[in-house]
């Protein structure tokens, strides 16, 4: 355990995440994805794909007593997963299955919601070379492709159901086309950029099982202010993280 | 005459446009849309697709000394281009084009770039039930539909060629859509905002015949200002309209 870093994310009601240096460490997409997703009052469960350290399903419970579902590959993860989730005391509402996606989406359905923060980079992408095995299948789509995630996504959704994400715009044509493949139709996209002026670096977009068609571009989110420092929005969501 | 109302545009060099008070005049989408697109040295001939009164080619020729072509299928606007066009004595440059777009197309090829305002509403929504013909025509897909203007667009685009438009987001995923299925791929998205923190009520697009897959999300353009007065960029492109 040696390699274990505990950082507390000093989110909401002082959320404590433990995230190890050599795994994927959950990012600002995280925090903007569990703060976009729509939370009706109609929703009975949460399923977070791939949820890694379970950092959605923890900022999720800040905005809803429902149930959350975290359905993660990798064993190390899970084992993370479930400490910060017992660090929380959250066990009464977020569970941890260690499943691949595509298994465990063949015994659920009627799902209100699902979010994901996919893998984004294809597999063959250079862009991370020296990754680890735990960064890989986090980053790369090793162990799920994107199409999967989203006809897994649909294949659980009841009729209104909602689909949220986060990507990268270089792939938002390609998750537009999925997603009406796969009956979702976009109804919410945001943008993020990294500052006033800029190009976008990531989007935010929710679609709806079987949805009618009508697709409306929220208000741009600037993650920084001209300075670098995060911009008030984001330090709403996103406290500040520091080793202990 | 009587009903002729005279506008000066103060744009750049004092481009006059006259308009038509009962006629669909010439507006923020336009003035956006002739700025936005990609002139590169290569364009030997522009082509506007339902150019109406000339605005977008007298726009561009503030931008570019190249050849410009206005396809105008409805007579009384031909007429009103074509004194805009002797009025900013740009005849040598302007050519308009009495003709159907879907005709038009037919005998040229080879061209590096298409631009276009299109009619917004669907055929049967009412939005706007009181419209006279011209502006039915104008605004609504009566003439030609975003398809054929597409269709049309990808026909005489030359491989690398440039098609820019400016649309209204609910119709987003089908001009994307749309596109793709006419090979020409979206490289440039950018949205336009009346204000801060608010919704989208534009977009510009620009795609490429038989580009490669990869686009960008050009930072936000705000129309207003928080008082309601145009944005700085808006200022920039857009003079003040008023009557002589």
């Amino acid at each position: 355990m040696n390699q274990e870093v505990t950082n507390y994310l000093l989110a909401y009601e002082n959320m404590k995440i433990i995230q190890r240096k050599d795994m994927f460490n959950f990012s600002l997409d995280t925090v903007l994805l569990a703060n976009f997703c729509s939370i009706n009052k109609n929703v009975e469960k949460i399923i977070d794909f791939g949820t890694n350290n379970a950092a959605i399903p923890l900022l999720l419970s800040t905005r809803t007593k429902t149930n959350i579902v975290g359905v993660e590959i990798q064993e190390e993860a899970v084992d993370l997963a479930r400490k910060n989730v017992a660090l929380n005391n959250l066990e009464n509402q977020i569970t941890i299955v260690n499943q691949d996606i595509k298994e465990y989406v063949k015994n659920n359905r009627r799902v209100k919601l699902v979010v994901c923060n996919p893998p984004f980079f294809k597999l063959g992408e250079k862009s991370h070379l020296n990754d680890n095995e735990y960064l890989q299948i986090a980053r790369h789509e090793i162990a799920i492709t994107l199409e999967e995630i989203i006809a897994s996504a649909s294949f659980i959704l009841d009729h209104g159901g909602k689909f949220a994400m986060v990507y990268r715009p270089d792939r938002l044509i390609e998750t537009i086309n999925l997603l009406q493949k796969y009956d979702l139709e976009p109804k919410r996209l945001r943008f993020v950029y990294p500052k006033q002026g800029r190009e976008a670096n990531t989007f935010l977009i929710e679609a709806i099982k079987k949805g009618k068609i009508g697709l409306r571009i929220e208000a741009p989110l600037y993650s920084h202010n001209e300075d670098g420092s995060y911009s008030d929005e984001v330090m709403k969501y996103f406290g500040v993280d520091k080793d202990v």
